[in-house]
């Protein structure tokens, strides 16, 4: 990577203090989605547009029809979003926030509907799969995959035959009129989905104290360990370290590193130099805060 | 981890020469699916049971009805299966052998079907998703997501309507009698899923040389240089190795590490017990030989 050095530097100068609410601002899906519920814990009075699959986000940021885009990046059961990690390195996007959603599902019916009616339950696949134990309580009823959460609220909303219910948000429930069966209804009461704010320049807010790199590393016997003591040395915390098979070769993997350090650290930008020195490639995501 | 070298060296010694065949293995889904071409993989002639998810599979080993199961640990594009690892911790069953997969989707139609017809497309979403670039020659069809592959060329193949394409194996399709439009249609040509064969007990077989660990490691800087620092000195490869935030905790991680050294070789207990001691929590989950 080139210049490294000056590209932080100069973002950590430069960036403004805020981020600049009021922007046009990408999420993929529907409204009442989980990206929604993100983007509003980021900006004060986002105007959102929602795009149909990750690539709409990032082609939206890239013809400039919106400034940020929110990307869910990892899920603290379904584990990191390979597609996204991706589709940045394609575009060269950076991070410039983050923050953690709580993932709270409900049970969610058209008004009227009565427990023992319930024949179908609508969510996405994961959603579903993170409830199973609350849906034994409905052995009888189909479940029924859609694309997301807020679709399958959308669909029951929109049913006219009764015994339909939706697994998604309270929120989402709220917007398409839906009533609160049960609330908090997953297995796990820890799922959380980490999601980023991308932007098509680097910013470096004050207060960013968190870093994310993808790097590929030379293929021999201890290549990992020397970036390790690397962080190891400096004091830095991995917050994520994740090796995954690189696709069209047999033993190659890529690497995403998360890191705790200040921005304003004298050897935050020396440790990052030496990472990049070891690697085959690296790939700078960014630095940014997050919110929890 | 209590009397973990007695336990690996009894295995060693005791375990049969060869993956006993005739054994029945279960699987999760319908006949056609990527875990049946894994079990034929494995196994020269299995009678294979299939069941309607993960847990089925675990609770079918559990009771004995099955001496061997079938799972997906890990997908070269969206990451590992992250249930499993946790049902392999709550079961405390051992991986006996692994294999790698090619996911080759096809696009299948019932016999007459015209490619200008096709207003519908049923895959599971991952599926979908990975022949995205392939799909775009159907702008106008709608995209349907099934629970898995198999269940989707079993619905077209069903279907009284005309229109239906499925994404699915070649072999499935040929199960369904389906007609083959196009193959090879993924927009990444190596996708692969890891399949592992699970058992109750610790069978370490004949030409073992990859071994699977979960571990938790003590909430400190260097911890897990540590261990990283254990397996680089004894020259032992790490073919993976993934953090996963831990459940109910803030800053708590779990560490998957896949590591490569043959059984026999004299330090390969040791490095396993000093690994450890220096882990929180560790489980074990086998040594084994990978099928490519």
């Amino acid at each position: 990577m080139e210049n490294i050095r000056m590209h932080i530097e100069e973002a950590i100068e430069n960036s403004p203090r805020l981020l600049e609410d009021g922007s046009n601002v990408a999420c993929q899906g529907t409204e009442g989605s989980y990206s929604q519920e993100a983007a509003n814990r980021i900006f004060r009075n986002p105007s959102i547009l929602f795009f149909k699959n990750f690539e709409g986000v990032f082609s939206a940021i890239e013809k400039g029809l919106c400034r940020y885009g929110i990307l869910p990046i990892e899920n603290s059961t379904a584990g990191s979003v390979n597609q996204i990690y991706d589709l940045m390195k394609e575009h060269r996007f950076y991070i410039v926030r983050s923050v953690r959603v709580k993932i709270d599902h409900s049970m969610l019916v058209k008004s009227g509907t009565r427990r023992e009616d319930i024949s179908e339950v609508y969510s996405h696949e994961q959603a579903l799969a993170q409830c199973e134990k609350y849906l034994d309580h409905y052995p009888g009823a189909e479940r029924i995959i859609c694309s997301n959460t807020a679709a399958a609220a959308k669909l029951v909303a929109e049913s006219d035959s009764g015994g339909k219910a939706a697994i998604a948000s309270r929120e989402c429930g709220a917007l398409y009129g839906l009533e609160l069966l049960d609330r908090n209804i997953q297995d796990n009461d820890s799922n959380y989905t980490r999601f980023i704010c991308i932007s098509k320049e680097l910013e470096i807010y004050p207060g960013s104290d968190r870093t994310s790199l993808m790097a590929v590393l030379p293929h021999k016997a201890g290549s990992l360990y020397a970036v390790i003591k690397e962080f190891a040395e400096a004091g830095y915390n991995l917050t994520k370290l994740e090796s995954r098979p690189l696709p069209n070769t047999e033993f190659e993997f890529m690497f995403y590193f998360d890191f705790e350090s200040s921005v304003y650290r004298e050897d935050f930008i020396d440790v990052i130099e030496r990472v990049d020195g070891l690697c085959d490639r690296m790939e700078y995501l960014g630095s940014y805060s997050e919110k929890i």
